[in-house]
């Protein structure tokens, strides 16, 4: 009989705070360059047609002696049955005995987990001294990236919010964010006056709503795109020299943000080249051959490492297609654990 | 926040009994049968060949509302750290929300449910009449094929046993057997006298341990084969008509029990041709073409519904290549979710 511990979503909000995050996704990204982190192929099932489906994603990160599993469903009726529509589950196992360790709510891990996988993006990728940041989307994930973002971008100073399907979104959320990012992610540090003050800081940026999207692009240092949508948002020529993207929303094949075309002189790096590829920004150019399996300059890991050089000149457009790898869930994940039992959070059971 | 319920081996061991298993298996066979049940691709990883592995099994009954996965790793050397090499995780989803169920140990499940697959074969294809049964392999499975095969097949008479490593357990293992058939599978029905007499009347037979496989196939009527060997057991000389076999031990590539030329001439069913033919008992006789996939006369789902028929003549030799499906263990697993809710057993959580 096993000892399992199980976190609800309140019970891992009380433990993560976003500067852990951004380095246990950035061990996960490490391992994976060095061959300690391996994802498994990904099962998807569609229970109806655009109506409901779920997958598992699967991995092991052998320099965490752990492996496990998400499952992610997706009912778009459980709107009308006050149920959320994604559910998200994550189970970890020891690596090395294969005994299950826990079961954890997979939703603010995954958010928390998207949003830092954006920033690493903009770490190792954007110009140090970039200024402005446009968001597109201001859906559940832009909290997350923009937190993130700004905590590792020291120079940022305005951020634009762009929603491509209704503006007013943007607005409800423009008002509501200083006040967010104050209460969602200083928390953390407030027995930390030295990070406190540091990141409060960086939160201390200018928000403004845009309504054109070309001339916000024009303006921007990174843009990051966080929207579900199925055709390019972001035209080539609007794009100036310099910028770097992060894009977040093309998380299975058909979604596309940017004009796949601005992929063919950036400088492209992925969480997963497969994924990308097959699912991700640049599935649709890699479809019409506009880009092949050689145009990446690498997986976000090597230039991290040092292994493969990221942004060459001020003037390179780069790009993060972050689609989502379950190592980051895992590595998090089992943190989470890891704290919970130092911490005595969470309900134990026996299995 | 959901509700989730965990269940142990032993909490599961309360409420499962071996005549509802064997009905849940049987639906779970009918429902796959009607694409009322889908199998979704198996995630298999192998962490160090032939000394730790894991795989992911997983699928969708419509027909009970249900989705899940089992979750099965495999470490060798589990042995030193007292720990049970094999570890099963059962996870069950509402089919209609994706809302999680619950999380069961799956040992006890697995057994249970593997040992009701074999007996359904022999309730379908074997002689009614059968009075001979010879269990090949004395290991973990075998009590639960003898106690499901003999609860459904009612003239049985002898059992022989045959352990073709090491024969000295096969004597152990029945000094025990009258005593562990009595505890573990009747004790469900001590408060319903008739089937508890019906079935103290099955268990009531002659258990047998045999030196020679040869001989015993000679007298055998029902052959199970639960043995995790890599080369065939049984000739195809030795076997005389109107046996039926039951093939448990091949659950995996590479794993053979019978002689393949058997399959040539044989009325053969499975729990799913797919498996079967890429890991089953029928893998070797598919790769060296001496059968082909319309070689299968169907799914045993079929003969339960009537959509096939199975044995033809008494003289006829039938097999039925059990190769074990989610669907049995997210059927079992399930059913224990509800009788754990009536009978609050169990921990519960939130997640």
């Amino acid at each position: 009989m096993f000892k399992v511990r199980a976190l609800n979503q309140a019970a891992i909000k009380e433990i993560l705070d976003m500067k852990t995050v951004i380095e246990k996704v950035e061990e996960a990204f490490v391992m994976k360059e060095k061959f300690q982190g391996e994802l498994f192929p990904v099962v998807f099932h569609e229970f109806e047609s655009g109506v409901a489906d779920m997958d598992i994603e699967s991995g092991h990160i052998k320099g965490a002696d752990l492996f496990g599993l998400k499952l992610v469903s997706c009912f778009s009726e459980n709107k009308e049955k006050d149920l959320p529509q994604l559910i998200g589950t994550v189970m970890v196992f020891d690596g090395n005995t294969g005994v299950p360790k826990g079961i954890l709510n997979g939703q603010y891990i995954a958010n928390m987990g998207t949003g830092a996988a954006a920033a690493i993006g903009a770490k190792y990728l954007a110009r140090k001294s970039s200024k402005t940041l446009l968001m597109v989307g201001t859906g559940n994930q832009a909290l997350y990236q923009i937190a993130a973002t700004l905590m590792v971008m020291p120079n940022i100073e305005k951020v634009y919010l762009y929603n491509p399907r209704a503006n007013e979104r943007a607005n409800t959320f423009k008002d509501e964010i200083s006040k967010r990012l104050t209460e969602e992610f200083l928390k953390p540090y407030i027995k930390n006056s030295k990070l406190f003050d540091e990141y409060k800081e960086k939160f201390d940026v200018y928000f403004e709503v845009v309504e054109s999207i070309e001339e916000a692009t024009k303006k921007a240092d990174i843009i990051i795109t966080a929207a579900p949508s199925k055709e390019a948002i972001i035209k080539k020529e609007w794009v100036r020299p310099g910028t770097h993207f992060t894009c977040i929303g093309a998380d299975m094949s058909g979604k596309q943000e940017i004009d796949e075309s601005i992929l063919v002189d950036s400088i492209l790096f992925t969480d997963d080249i497969k994924q990308s590829m097959t699912s991700g920004e640049a599935e649709k150019a890699i479809k019409n051959q506009l880009i092949y399996k050689e145009d990446y300059k690498g997986e976000i890991g090597a230039v991290i490492l040092d292994f493969a050089k990221g942004r060459e000149q001020e003037n390179d457009i780069t790009v993060f297609d972050s689609t989502g790898i379950a190592l980051q869930d895992l590595i998090i994940a089992n943190y989470a654990l890891e704290m919970a039992k130092e911490k005595n959070i969470g309900d134990l059971f026996n299995l």
